[in-house]
């Protein structure tokens, strides 16, 4: 804290519903990332009251946006903006199956490498920086660890460097980004403050932002395997985002797409390497076809707000040649040999992290494959070891599900509906419990929401 | 916790708006209680989250008298119900020389003598549990300190052992006694959530109910020197004091008392005893006259709930006789003995305690005494040393004020309007000029408001 802003002032202010001056803001992050244990600048107490009163008061367009950037600035950042070219990044608020940032990363960086800018650096990067595994929700993280020798810890000069001849870097967040997210994050998850809108918001925008990007594609899920509840608090959230990124001077779009199963074939760790690795290599199987749609119209929004395309749908049909020319494989196994992955693994992966264990559900009776709870399908790839139940614990490579169905599709009785991988037989009980439990079969078509909801866009914000 | 109520769910559910059950509410103060370093059932940010979440989202009555029933049994209680009498107290929630509850003792311990139970024991004990000075207020256990060997610090069956004999104990809060509020106070000392009136009512009446009473009257501050800042505000804590004491079934009275100037003649430690001394020997000073009415108008209510005065006129009649008869101090120097206290302190109070540096600030010219911000006087009384910038300071016996005129007095210029008393000449400078910046004199009479506002019974609440 500076000499005249203490915490308990702003706590105060927004106890009492009053918008907080930016030098408030700025000293509140100063003071949590600049306490130790022996100068203790704000306590935790502090700090979780802080919270609870943003999450009931909320927080206006320039306080979010400041938080946000407070947060942002509060310990390293890429410095992409020294490569002097189009930085741009997708983010997604997590799904089950969702792998599309292992497609998008190689199209871009493969478009991107097609026109490199006059100091011949590539014309558009992707410095992504990825996650892991959260709840019922997937980590791209893990699953790059499953290639061996896969090194997602790069510094920031040694991810500029990547980024400088292969247009794109997937690396993980270390303690020196966004510090200030960590400590918060923290916190938030014992103190009952996770889901707030503008909470969430200053923490994926502080990080994206981090990356030092131009254009940022959000992905924001709805639907029974989404975060948010409620279409109007993804709606809400997706809002946020796009302000907050837009008032940082990055040109923000956001999707808010359909979560309501299973994103493509897998969902695991290795299988969801395999599925992309199988896309990129034209292995185009009917089950990811959803993942390629959807990861076509990320792209193409990409390729749109880096000036490849005129309008989104274009970029989409380029993002699609681009898969189809075999480019976007080139560009993946250029990236994933410059972060030491062993590419020969991708040459049959069906032999690598073969499952110990493997259960097949079929189908009770004909009808249709009509509901699942997702966020359930979700948990039991967890529970077959494929996510975590707490961070720090281990993920395993084998696990995960394959889907042999989508919602809509026609079954007969006994025709297999998902298979189950895992690492012991022991592991396969509880997840084909809650499998069998949520997945639903109807006698007559079900009802269907399409895959791209809403887009919001600076251009129609409230 | 028990096995199946966890701290976090307790601070959703109120950080959501729901009324939290009993068995929630008196979890939450377990885990609270019951935690050690190694043991963190509940972490200081959860717990300021949960205050946060409270003072955002209210308490219903039930949720109240709950919070207060589990906080009240979170130590040591007094158990006063074993001497099978009629227990009763007063509590002010704190103001400028008031200094009733060093009268109100000795007048009802002195109606309790005078009619014992068919066991011998007083008809009436006063089980008084007081505070230290806070802020701007002064505190009746520092007040009573002054009193060379005065020992406030007895326990429990001590103080059952007092009162069966001298019908009042005048003791301090120890660590045992409502350890749910030490902890909880300290938290919201620094996170925010001090001026709850659902907070401050949990810790108010959970101190006061572990007294064990019968009935329990109430002096809630309102003006300009009262620690809640509208009229409104104080009405609401009066009501949710008494609701909250008629629920735990103690009879509770509450008067709305005007608080816009000091109570009485002198503001301080040593020379508020020497005041009551002074009242309690006969020796009525006119500057006492609006001390010496509220506290009969308070002892009048207490002698009317334990049944000795039809109404609170004839119980503040009664009050007025027993101070006037001398009994009072009859009763005040056996508790004072009782506790170890130097009585012949008392035969010359003037000669106790003598201040080293005094300063007398007059009128600046004629009119009437208009207007002072009541608070502005406190914490100049708490600059000359009798009170504490934070716990633990120690407070001077010699320090405090002595008040020439009441808001409304007609002055001549020159005329005194208020000494100031200090252990060290330096120590005057400054609370001087608070008090003449603060003290308004005025060419017309002032407006007043009368001494009694308004008086809350559970017959009159909403």
């Amino acid at each position: 804290m500076t000499h005249s802003i203490h915490p308990i002032d702003v706590i105060l202010h927004k106890r009492d519903g009053l918008a907080l001056t930016d030098a408030e803001i700025r000293a509140f992050i100063h003071a949590i990332v600049r306490r130790t244990p022996t100068r203790q600048l704000v306590t935790d107490a502090q700090i979780a009251a802080f919270l609870m009163a943003v999450f009931l008061r909320g927080l206006d367009p320039r306080e979010l946006a400041t938080l946000t950037e407070a947060m942002r600035f509060s310990g390293e950042v890429a410095y992409t903006e020294a490569l002097n070219t189009f930085a741009i990044d997708k983010h997604s608020t997590g799904g089950v199956g969702d792998k599309t940032s292992l497609l998008i990363a190689p199209i871009l960086a493969s478009a991107g490498l097609a026109h490199p800018t006059s100091e011949g650096v590539p014309g558009i990067v992707v410095p992504m920086i990825s996650g892991r595994s959260l709840g019922h929700t997937g980590g791209t993280l893990d699953k790059l660890e499953t290639i061996p020798g896969f090194n997602t810890q790069l510094s920031f000069p040694e991810m500029r460097d990547v980024l400088k001849q292969y247009a794109a870097a997937l690396i993980g967040q270390t303690p020196t980004i966004v510090p200030a997210d960590r400590i918060l994050y923290a916190l938030r998850d014992h103190t009952g403050t996770v889901e707030s809108p503008f909470l969430i918001t200053a923490s994926i925008m502080s990080k994206k932002l981090a990356e030092g990007l131009n254009a940022l594609v959000l992905d924001v899920k709805v639907g029974s395997g989404a975060f948010m509840r409620t279409y109007e608090k993804s709606k809400l959230l997706a809002e946020l985002m796009v302000e907050t990124g837009e008032a940082s001077g990055t040109r923000t779009a956001a999707l808010l797409t359909t979560m309501d199963e299973p994103l493509g074939r897998f969902s695991g760790n290795w299988v969801e390497v395999w599925e992309c690795v199988d896309i990129m290599k034209q292995h185009r199987h009917p089950m990811s076809a959803d993942l390629i749609e959807l990861s076509n119209i990320l792209s193409g929004w990409m390729l749109h707000l880096a000036g490849r395309a005129d309008t989104p749908e274009a970029g989409a049909t380029l993002s699609d040649e681009i898969l189809r020319s075999g480019a976007a494989y080139k560009a993946w196994l250029a990236i994933v040999e410059a972060q030491s992955g062993d590419i020969t693994v991708f040459e049959d992966p069906t032999t690598q992290h073969k499952p110990q264990a493997t259960r097949t559900i079929t189908a009770h009776q004909t009808g249709y494959l009509a509901a699942m709870d997702c966020k359930q399908v979700g948990w039991a790839v967890q529970r077959l070891g494929a996510g975590r139940a707490k961070p720090g614990d281990p993920v395993s490579a084998h696990a995960g599900i394959e889907m042999h169905a989508k919602l809509g599709d026609k079954l007969e009785a006994n025709q297999p509906i998902v298979t189950l991988f895992a690492e012991d037989p022991e592991l396969l009980g509880e997840p084909e419990a809650m499998l069998r439990e949520t997945l639903q079969i109807s006698a007559a078509p079900p009802q269907f929401q399409p895959l791209i909801r809403e887009i919001i866009t600076k251009e129609n914000l409230a």
